[in-house]
């Protein structure tokens, strides 16, 4: 299985351990005409409710040989499924579910840092070994 | 030459024609210890000067099959692209160049309209071939 599906796996048991019931996976999520997930790149969006809260997770892999693509890539793709989700489903939260390394590594320096602090930005991260989350951001 | 220099040059050409001074050809940005252009995929920026006023312009060819996922490479780009100009050097405004094809397709359905309706988002629309400028946004 390539790793950006048993990353896709970990994140929805990892959801599962922590109280969430997988509504949708995929989620779909469409911008005007289109479906984004019949294009190049896009990650499947899983669909979690726990009590009354409901997320979005985007789950990424950071495979491509160069990380800061990686990141533009993430938050291109973050910014336009938030906004998209928002017209379709204003009360569910979008998060970038990724990985205990790359959190550890990108998201330590500067370039992940200025994601980060981006306006409305939520990360989850998750141990892809254990299949557990390990942190909600915010 | 491939079309994303073609393109490149046409708006270094279309900029001299509009007033402005080309005073770094690329304008090097570097966000913690990385220089963002080693990376795959990476546009070179344009710095120009027209009296008081600073840019840098970010041109976009939109040659990949997927126009989405161009459209997510560019958000994310031209975003950390800014947050990084903005600590580096606050007084220049970042803009983004698409073709008039690009801007009357993409940007006028729904992914792009998302994109222009950004905070903080600033276009410019040049004719490739009659290397001008056709509109600044805003």
């Amino acid at each position: 299985m390539p790793a950006r599906e048993i990353y896709h796996d970990a994140v929805c048991t990892a959801l599962k351990k922590d109280g969430w019931i997988v509504t949708d996976d995929p989620l779909v999520l469409t911008i005007g005409l289109r479906s984004v997930f019949v294009d190049v790149g896009a990650e499947k969006l899983i669909a979690a409710e726990r009590g009354p809260d409901k997320i979005a997770v985007e789950v990424k892999s950071f495979l491509s040989p160069s990380p800061i693509s990686d990141l533009e890539m993430a938050w291109g793709q973050y910014f336009l499924y938030a906004r998209a989700l928002q017209k379709q489903e204003p009360d569910r939260a979008l998060y970038l579910a990724v990985n205990e390394t790359v959190f550890q590594t990108l998201f330590t320096e500067e370039a992940g840092q200025l994601l980060l602090a981006g306006p409305g930005f939520r990360l989850l991260v998750f141990d892809s070994n254990a299949e557990e989350i390990l942190q909600w951001n915010p």
